[in-house]
């Protein structure tokens, strides 16, 4: 049986070519970065290699570049890290409505500690409005925070014009990129971000390295206290090889990001195109144009996602629904009810994300078991097509 | 050039064993974890496996690990859990003046949010005397963190006593087993602590990933929110194959305890026994009996141990003044002041920690040149031993 990954926004395999640099620092090279001999200069060497890497990807100074363990870990040190430095100043973030679990959850948590936290409407494409952001400033605004892209809906979002609005107000403005990176060109001073959370195993880097970039000249509090590893800001002896990993895989996807870019957005148009005009009723969630390349989240009516998922998955094909990180959860997706969509439509929703390997013999594969699929379970449904049309 | 490495404290090589254990999880087998498909069970339960394995290794239940991304973070996350989950409680914390910078340095920080801190002074040999610690507890200790095996001095700590003491008062003690780990027999049930912090990169295990040891029952705060991983309590994206290869190591070092401490113990007293009759007026800094099976942590009277350091590291000789978290530090050792040794002799020491990979050729060759270096340096000294004897 074919064998078909269309999750590529839950997580990536691993680039044997990102492996293969990781490799002998494991067992060979594997002196503490820390370390004042030669076994140690050797993995400082090739952390610093590895950030000059990812800070030419993204167009940002080395110095600007600090690891963490995840994207999850960038995202919650970007947010307690601004409100501890800025406490005097104000206690007000501003973000989203469909921002990931790691902001949502964090901005909750500061909620509880007595920030106030506006969560902006998104308009029913999943974009912010400029003018919606702009009204929900207060002079106690310390952080605004929204996702670059969205990572179930795959929306992009205009973080040059977001950012310019926070600055007008002087206020720090963050992006979540953990979906963008690999997926849209970013370049930092452009865009004048001063935080940009990222995570290696969106882009066929490993899993557990993430990296937060602070622009030059803005402080943040650490998240965490120990030993004087990248530059006193996060400690702990540093993942050595995830670090190689990550420049490595930041290096392959700076040399391919056009192409990579276009040879997906192609591919995922061709899918959307024909299970749109080969399944009735189907419809796409989110904006159609500023959308991630591979993310083609559909809504099949009148049939439960999860059913769909469950059967393909019999048939050797991944996919999700929402995001990996809140599966498991049976509540409806919050992006989803933000775009307001009913609750009984957001429950036949499917996230397919294409990535670097998927091939169009792969998606005839899916198109196929998904039509037989669909009628299956629309047939069976108590709440079917012909019922509520008939 | 012979190569010897007598740092493992600061850090070890991945075993063979476990990189072959990890390999194929990083392009093969790859799935989220927290995806709801075949790909994704394969790799969840790959993750239960090494949760298994390091309870095994404990005597935990399995549901009590809970993986973080160095012993630093967990050491973070324990102080601060216990501290958001108990202020209304207390707001008193009672350490050691010879605990890592992971304690040392949150502990600072805490103090900065009106926490008070009540850091023991320890005896001369490293030791804590549970007296001191009874006597230090007031109506508003809320936690008592004390490091199992000293990283520096390689000092083991009478835990079992200490955690009693504390829950004579009805307060939780957390203890960091960084070093302790795969060093000394840890039971945890035994022992009774109610929370440990551990690292994979010490016992032959990957950098990058740690663990915390959570007593069923005790319930601490988040350090980070986002995705629902780790039961709630740790979010982020499953470093898979951190956690796969700390499994492995785990269950390697656990079959292996009895006699991997008896080869190491007896290789450091041949060590420490032949420098210290081979050359003048070498001190073994900490307890000569109570002391992690690896380490020998020596002072060379009247000469610096980074001369010491960089000569021996010009032989293919790695070694370490004090920690490599605190190495290109000028400051004395924290935690050979907190012995009352005078500043001039502190910087007079060095750090050798012998490891699963050291033979007695090794060291035979170590003590060569070490005879050798120590010559040189002190007919070199301003203040050698002669001038002062003299």
């Amino acid at each position: 049986m074919r064998q078909v990954y269309l999750d590529y926004s839950a997580t990536t395999p691993v680039r044997k070519e990102v492996l293969e640099e990781m490799l002998p620092f494991f067992s060979e090279h594997f002196g503490n970065p820390s370390s004042a001999y030669a076994r140690g200069y050797k993995t400082r060497e090739a952390i610093e290699r590895a950030r000059h890497r990812l800070a030419g990807f993204l167009g940002a100074n080395h110095n600007e570049i600090f690891f963490t363990s995840s994207g999850t870990e960038a995202n919650n040190w970007a947010l307690s890290g601004v409100c501890a430095m800025f406490k005097e100043k104000g206690n007000h973030i501003i973000t989203t409505k469909i921002e990931h679990p790691a902001i949502l959850n964090h901005c909750n948590f500061l909620e509880s500690q007595g920030y106030k936290v506006t969560y902006l409407d998104v308009q029913a494409d999943g974009i912010v409005d400029p003018k919606t952001l702009e009204a929900a400033i207060t002079k106690d605004t310390v952080l605004i925070s929204v996702m670059f892209i969205n990572n179930e809906i795959g929306t992009i979002q205009p973080i040059k014009e977001l950012c310019q609005i926070a600055h007008k107000h002087e206020i720090l403005f963050h992006t979540d990129a953990v979906q963008a990176l690999g997926s849209t060109p970013i370049d930092v001073k452009e865009l004048d971000v001063d935080l940009l959370s990222m995570s290696a195993h969106k882009i066929y880097g490993p899993k557990g390295i993430g990296a937060l970039y602070i622009k030059q000249g803005v402080e943040i509090a650490n998240l965490m206290f120990g030993g004087g590893q990248e530059s006193r800001k996060r400690p702990g002896t540093e993942n050595l090889t995830g670090i190689v990993g990550f420049g490595k895989a930041a290096e392959i996807a700076k040399n391919n990001l056009t192409a990579q870019i276009a040879k997906i957005t192609e591919l995922r148009e061709y899918f959307i195109d024909k299970v749109m005009s080969e399944i009735n009723e189907v419809y796409l969630n989110g904006h159609r144009q500023f959308r991630h390349p591979g993310n083609a989240n559909l809504r099949f009516d009148y049939i439960e996602g999860e059913s769909i998922l469950v059967l393909l998955d019999m048939k050797g094909i991944s996919v999700s629904t929402g995001s990996a990180c809140a599966s498991g959860e049976s509540t409806p997706s919050h992006v989803l009810t933000a775009l307001n969509i009913p609750i009984e439509l957001i429950h036949s929703s499917l996230r397919f994300t294409i990535g670097a390997f998927t091939t169009k013999e792969d998606l005839d594969y899916v198109i196929d078991e998904l039509k037989i699929i669909v009628e299956k379970l629309r047939s069976i449904s108590s709440v079917s097509a012909k019922t509520l049309k008939g």
